[in-house]
């Protein structure tokens, strides 16, 4: 590649996270609103749609911003630092989308390869010509994301594919235009089951939502329960075309159902330093002029939160690089895992350890910090959750074949 | 003492505390709502009322329950199970009745022991029989409860006092009948300053509420600022008829100001640990019929949990019983630094902790565990905070004498 | 109880743990060579037997100190700020006494009870008249102290039994004058297999040791393996006359087995706190004439280390308290793993921030601080070990009842 | 630069690392001995004599391995999975020739230009033709490695210079050919007092050497006091021809001073974690066939420690990576604090907790794990300590040039 091609691709890499960053400022004046009205932030998407956002994992070839894993989580944290929430459900189209853009479909000849194509380019196309948010239904009451266990079953029928079932913690759901739904086929009975990827419409007449979504943090993103009640999809619903492939995927290459995340949390606790640093700057030490960031143990403390948080960059960084460059590679996945543990359990020691420093005034909600607190709890209860990643990555230091599926959770 | 009078005692012991777990059954009910609002908790502080608690601290001879600091702590811990705002006002209240109780005014002859026994009778008059409110108004803006810092002043005018400034963080402000202010003595220009209380009745008229309390925890302690402008009050407000002697007392006996939060964040510690335990064991292990109380890193986990809160709970007990049993003592000085301090930084580990391991559905308004985490970050900021009584522990493990106010933060 | 007599047992109380204070000064010269030849601390014991205190646990109408169990554990602690190998060892000798003196030999009539009482009092004879030191032989290779998993076995045979097996970590290997050996019944086919105890003399000709004993710490322990091959003892040998309840009895009453070793690396913890606390107070901040612990960074990590070291005294203290007044119950037992677990894992993190804090010059043999760091990382592997406590501590917490040795890893 | 010349360097830089490990598997043999002994591992330095390693740093162009700081990095950390005192004592000599070696003297002309470059030409010389092995002189008894508050002085004379003073903790005292000895100019009376670097033949008649290192780890490295009493060196004797430059230079760029250590420590961590994975996986759960590997408790205390020890090696190489990419840049030298002290602090606790989860029987001498116990509580003793890191991480948070050496502990 040509020194000039570098560079340019270089700046592109940086005009995403700069954009993205943009959009932040916007956001984070609209979250405290969002977030006491547990509302979803339709302002901050429509604002990514109107910057091609919805396309930011799809190739340039293909129209879209064509960004790499780790130009990804550095975007992602970006958008949370102005507003979490909107940066999760973004997450979520990505997961779809970008699980999809990484394929190299050209090796596929035949039928297969023209059904997988067809697929791709109509998801290309619903993102960047019309705009459409796909979300992820895939968690259940009681099974969580481990896939492997999933109630929820699609059975083949004439033309297509009838699903039953309800899904919890549907992110974006009564906004995204699409459901991905992930289900088991009725007649599977293998030990690893097969689970596939259906899609279906906002607006299917046989999906309803409960709105119930009132919780502690990640409050803006409409995480709800929905069913699909004999709920019938054309065959093109298949993700893919595909059947199936999903926990052979999921454990091959977790990154995308468990690397998303990593960005987010890790945008909240850089917000939180961030505001910490200030507020203590500004601060002063009572009866005096000078700034409380003189007095030493301060200093201290203050370098231990930056120790922990830079730790959980360099890591978050490594880790989006290594799927870039090594997809797939045990080398890559141990580092997911690794990430997603660091940056999850990060954000609710971090965000305390800042309000600690604070004192009593910084939990004024004029203030974002006790946001941040409320929000980084979520993060080590997501797919793979802190204890699961640790898990994998003890079997993995053992020498355990974490391809496997029956070797995880999921 | 004999048997039949030690039993007795005993039992009104456990008596006090059951009283308070059954008002605490009660309190559940109506946390979520008081929270939400961020309104005052004025049925509960009835039923405290009714029960007769505004006297807890008031010796059985002046017609109050006569509880001791450990008995206290109890009661408080299973108020604070049911809602932590009601236990945390309460507990303000008690600051002042406290600390009057356990004075032996008896040797104290003259005017000057007439004038403080007067006192001492009033303020037990308007705790039992008029069920009056006694609120601390000593936190000010920028300078917390750094006591020689303070800014309110007081001039002695004839007949009484003249008090100007501002009080921040003034629990029940609105809600409780009198506010007990810490001022500065207007001509006090001593290394240790003159530090004073001043009684001031709700109503006065030239005292102002901003009402702007939203906060992240603790939401229904209506902690406001108050405003006191040229405000006159009696001589006969005057705290025990003393003037001064603030910052000596809490040197030297810091239990009051200090203590009385470790049992509330304590209890907050203990309603969530039973909370995740019974979550855990309803939980099923995904897929199966087995409780995930059976998972051996479960019960890993919660081994550690239970060891760090059993390890506040006897760390506490042992504190208030110092209070009780060698009140002023170096070692019931050291032993409450060290409890508020531990009871303090347990709270938003343990409830982090648990949220872990219930997992997402945890996260919900319907349960408590989400108040729990947001209500005990507050417990560390409370003054002493929690970097404070390290410095005293630290300072005391080298031989610091902290009853000299100079050597001490507040 | 009078309160002449309580007085006169207060002070006896304080008697025996001031002897023990005593005699830890003399250890503690002494602890460097033993430490550094790895040899067993005869001289330390010499001073043990002739202070009387092999008969610590021995009921004072026997003969004995009478020590209590708390008054037993504070001595433990002074004895290891002295020379924690002999303390440690020093345990082991009263494991065997003291889970006799707790008995309550009095209900049991007819030969049982003769029996029993027999054996006691030649135990106690041998304790006290004889100064004679029992070991405990119990853990094996690659099986650790799992009682219900020990392959050494015993056979009964005419007029007695023949013991069979391999022990590791007998601690005074060659130096006690009987081993109490923990086997099981050849026959035993039970799911709680029968395990009893039998005691044979240091100079049987059927036994053998292997004097490989080079270690991190607890050096002076002469911990090291024994055989026994084809070793005939006499019936009178079986421990209190009993077959088959050591399992049991461990499940029910963990506290000898758990609970001596507590005191022991308490001491530790306790003695290198103030090595710390005198070492920084002698130290200057560099190119100044003030003392490192003006240093209010220091004051705060100083503050840090109390905390913990004070949070695991109170836990020590408050379970040896409860083994004293409540012996058996699940309250106790609880508090047993509790205590354990804290302070076995004190230690290690005591010691290797108390050398952060003293830095570089601290690390010298002359000074006891490394040789803490090194003693200090053993308490936490000893039976229950730290993980098997939390896991006990974990099931407790869900309702598991302990008392039955298949809920146990005994 | 081609594609073919960066595949040769990475090719060269894999083949340095790989002859560090090389090496290792021969130290990993003798660590033992020099360990119990403690003595000079002189077999080890032969080695790397032999293997032309004491010119790593050096130029190719100048006979040399021309190793990056990265390479150099990883190069320690292998050394020292073998011989953690040869790589410390190792990296002492790197410290003289690696900061000579990246400097770019071809800019600067004149006198001094050609000063420095002999000065230069001769380190070289010694290095590569004569193997000769410098030491570093720096620590004071009292004062440790800050350098502003140094006693030892030197005086321009006649030709050269006189020292006088003590030096603390030189590393390899009596085996190094050549001190460098950092002494203040005798009439420097600034606020950054001038200090200088000066060559000290080790045969030199006016230095005496205390050989009384006898410590907890890095026992191999003989780390002693070396007096200087009216030690006279030749005007060629004055580092790089400079004087006065010490201080600034350490501030502007800490890496060598304080980032060789990183590298050792992070190996220690790393060969602690493959010994325990190795262990435990030959290990069995009493009474089974079945290896301990297999228990998920196991499983997850691994993932733990796997967790903090990629995350150390993860900020490791990544600081190294920007002292090479970005030398003397804030971020490279915030890096490097953050490595230091996430590296320093890890071995501590990794290794404890590798001995609890290894159990009793991994504290023998004959298995290496005792040892790493040992050598990894060094790291954060040493500059800058863990805690003057912590400082500088707050500090440079809080936007403080910590380039300016006042704002620094040195």
């Amino acid at each position: 590649m040509s020194a000039a091609i570098q560079a340019l691709e270089l700046s592109e890499k940086k005009d995403i996270i700069a954009l993205c960053g943009d959009l932040a400022e916007k956001f984070i004046k609209r979250a405290p609103k969002y977030d006491k009205e547990g509302s979803f932030p339709v302002e901050n998407f429509q604002d990514l749609k109107d910057a091609g956002l919805l396309g930011i994992m799809i190739p340039k070839e293909h129209g879209g911003m064509g960004a790499d894993f780790l130009t990804y989580t550095k975007a992602l944290e970006q958008l949370a630092m102005g507003c979490s929430s909107t940066a999760l459900t973004f997450n979520m189209h990505n997961i779809a989308v970008g699980s999809i853009a990484e394929l190299n479909l050209k090796g596929i000849g035949g039928s297969r390869g023209k059904t997988m194509t067809e697929f791709r380019d109509w998801v290309y196309d619903q993102s960047i010509s019309h705009k459409k948010v796909f979300a992820s239904a895939s968690s259940e009451p009681g099974i969580g994301a481990h896939f492997s266990k999933l109630k929820t079953t699609y059975k083949r029928v004439e033309d297509g594919f009838v699903i039953n079932g309800t899904k919890s913690f549907v992110s974006m759901a009564g906004y995204a235009d699409y459901y991905v739904v992930a289900a088991k086929a009725a007649d599977s009975d293998s030990e690893v089951p097969a689970i596939s990827y259906l899609v279906v419409e906002k607006d299917h007449p046989n999906t309803t939502i409960d709105f119930i979504w009132d919780v502690l943090g990640m409050r803006a993103t409409s995480t709800n329960p929905v069913h699909f009640k004999d709920c019938f999809v054309k065959k093109e619903a298949l993700f893919l075309g595909s059947e199936g492939m999903a926990l052979y995927k999921i454990a091959r290459e977790p990154h995308w159902l468990v690397g998303g995340y990593v960005g987010v949390y890790l945008g909240i606790s850089t917000a939180a330093f961030r505001f910490m640093v200030d507020f203590i700057k500004k601060k002063k030490i009572p009866g005096t002029d000078t700034s409380l960031s003189e007095d030493p143990k301060i200093q201290h403390r203050v370098g231990e939160i930056y120790a922990a948080l830079e730790s959980a960059r360099t890591v978050t960084y490594n880790a989006a690089m290594l799927v870039r460059d090594k997809l797939g590679s045990q080398e890559a996945n141990n580092a997911i895992h690794h990430a997603k543990y660091v940056a999850g359990e990060l954000g609710p020691w971090l965000t305390s350890q800042a309000i600690r420093l604070c004192g009593a005034s910084s939990l004024a909600k004029v203030f974002p910090l006790e946001r941040y607190y409320r929000d980084s709890r979520c993060g080590g209860l997501m797919p793979a959750t802190s204890d699961e990643c640790l898990s994998y990555m003890g079997k993995a230091a053992f020498g355990t074949d974490l391809t496997k599926p029956t070797e995880t959770y999921w």
